[in-house]
């Protein structure tokens, strides 16, 4: 049985694997069409997130396959006492797959112990979100050609965003990294994740907090939304959401085959005159997260 | 790039190319079952709206293609802050063609200039609902087998009730059509819409406040419902919403031939008696608003 | 026209055939995978309950059908004010077949006077839910491989709990049934139930405050869970919830055929030890739940 539940299950090879098929999938979309057909995903939100859900939903369809499932814990028999491993047993009788998103850290590897079909952690609390760094990471090798011998740069809420702490995990296994980590003091990297995964492999990064500074080193920014929900008072929210914020000015200095991510939603962390430049790739961003959820889904069902 | 924000944007020309192809559904529903194999409907119901959203998915489903969404905005991204055109850019993405529901007047129209697919709106706020407006002619047309020549009478709340105005609007671009406005004092029709679609163009009209009066006169009674959301206070509702309510006794004076619509849902405004009279079109006019959709969702993915 | 509302409405020849249409679905699954092709069913759960939405929806995507509907009445037409008759009209328009669930009594019985296309009562309040019993009566014939000459043990809250009195209702037209009734004295089967289904048929049974006294006899064991919901004070709640907690100690005296049925969620009334017991059968129930449920779309749809 095969699940996804954390980024790092997944090998550089299998990586490189995935991105083909995703690829593959974007060149000849009519070859994919009824790779599904007679299968049923269950997109099972505990909480509610419509992005990750509709992109899940929209890659099952494209494949032929069918959809059903719950978009918030309310509707869901949660609300009757039932645990996630009794949910789970009992939706991997009505369908072949289960994204599952969930507000508890850890749930989706529990749900995985019990379920007769394959788990996606579709995101669980502060903590794993894998099929948003997939999504990364097709992004990177589609717009730049390759993983090795980039400079990343992460700016923004670099302590609570989970997906910068993936991101930086995943991209730690290739050569000829280096990190720029752009951020105010209060929001740094966590200490942990700079050991594991940056000074562990000796891979040279540095510490900034200006972002105008470190621009013209940039292969790739890698943008992150500021979540009031992270903070513990109103009055920090309000002095820090304001200090990344990307213009077409600070990009003046970027190197022109900079590329820009961002995990959406965004609020104001860039401003929308970026949008129409060739360097902003965050909308084709969502396009590739939806391909490479199909390339997942054909994985773990075991559909060549 | 197509997109429906509003009913005038459509030229009676074009009306009668979606009648006509509703008409040809209806009589040859096997020959559309496959016409939008491997396309994929986004509803997208910022505001709830059970009736709008199920006509569009069962007509997207009857057509053989798919559909995915939401149904509340509790559900959406909105409630992260993101921009309505940011979630259109987002799920233009994973869509081929968007049915867009929005508290906010103007919002489908924002979101089609943002979009990289069809827009049709859904209803934005007490603006448009431009496919109800197109459920309503299509239902005129199938019933009485023209848009001409046509006693037209509007009764209950013409002053809030925004599928009175757009159809007043539309109606009044064909010939021979005649306008009798039944509402208490405090619901007329809005001076505005009586200059711009009636005045100006010189149709006869007449107002009055009794539906018993004017019904010999009718070809067409189009009923609305009064809605207590549309009310300052709660007394002016509970007194007006029983003045127009249709009955068995009222209709002893109507043509044999007159039809009667409704929006609906209704209240209390049409009384259950009524339902079984032959002249009752209100149930017909739901399932011609499927058809009539399915023919919208045809015209705008331009499949022939 | 054919509707389920109750499941004393199927004759025991016709439950036969849905168990036996259920046993070739289970058998040739893909003889069936397009049988509903073109087809849509509307789920309409006016209460939430996942558990059951889940299973019509997959039952009905497994036939080849589409699905589309809503998951609580928030949702909804009826926040307007619309009658469920109403409802029904309009969304019998959208579909081939609804399921409805309903948290007033008799709303899908007076659903089906009103609708154009097939209704299944999906659970109105505390009376029927005639697909818990299809799935519980399916799931005993595949266990046993009979429906006659069973010792029927049923445990936990007979008094509120509807599955049970449905079960007994429809396990009381066979022969050679004998009833254990194993509650505390609060929540002891109704007279009614008693009287109408056993004592008038004379049907042998015993009542029982002790599982483990009784549990050497039987055959099956259909365990209930005690919902909060169904008591008047928490104090009341709390004493029993605990009584009738399956065990794998209480199980050493069963017979090692016994099957222990369930009709889900759990909350505590059966002990995680116990789930990976071979007579342990209410995941298997699960499963059933969904062949059932196409049998009877299929049945209800006249598909052979």
């Amino acid at each position: 049985m095969n699940h996804l539940i954390d980024i790092l299950q997944l090998s550089p090879e299998e990586i490189m694997e995935l991105v083909n098929t995703a690829c593959d999938i974007i060149d000849h979309p009519a070859a994919y069409a009824h790779k599904c057909d007679g299968k049923i995903l269950a997109t099972l939100f505990f909480e509610p997130s419509t992005r990750t859900r509709l992109s899940f939903e929209s890659a099952m369809l494209s494949l032929g396959g069918q959809v059903l499932g719950f978009s918030s814990a309310s509707s869901s028999s949660a609300a009757k006492g039932e645990s996630v491993s009794d949910t789970i047993r009992t939706v991997s009788c009505y369908s072949d797959i289960i994204a599952m998103r969930h507000p508890k850290e850890g749930a989706p590897l529990v749900a995985s112990r019990h379920s007769l079909v394959p788990i996606i952690n579709a995101g669980d609390g502060g903590h794993n979100h894998p099929t948003q760094t997939l999504t990364d990471l097709l992004t990177i090798h589609r717009e730049k050609g390759r993983f090795d011998d980039l400079t990343i740069g992460l700016c923004g809420d670099l302590k609570f965003g989970r997906t910068v702490h993936s991101l930086v995990a995943a991209m730690s296994r290739y050569t000829g990294i280096r990190f720029v980590l752009i951020s105010p003091e209060e929001l740094k990297l966590p200490r942990y994740v700079k050991e594991q995964y940056i000074k562990s492999r000796n891979i040279p990064y540095i510490q900034s907090t200006s972002l105008d500074e470190v621009m013209p080193e940039l292969d790739i920014l890698y943008m992150t939304r500021v979540q009031r929900e992270r903070f513990f008072n109103e009055e920090d929210y309000l002095r820090l959401k304001d200090s990344y914020i990307l213009t077409p000015e600070k990009l003046k200095n970027a190197k022109p085959d900079l590329r820009i991510l961002h995990p959406l939603p965004r609020v104001n962390e860039i401003s929308v005159a970026v949008d129409e430049d060739p360097r902003a790739c965050y909308f084709k961003q969502v396009q590739y997260g939806k391909y490479i959820r199909m390339a997942l889904i054909l994985k773990l069902l075991n559909i060549a």
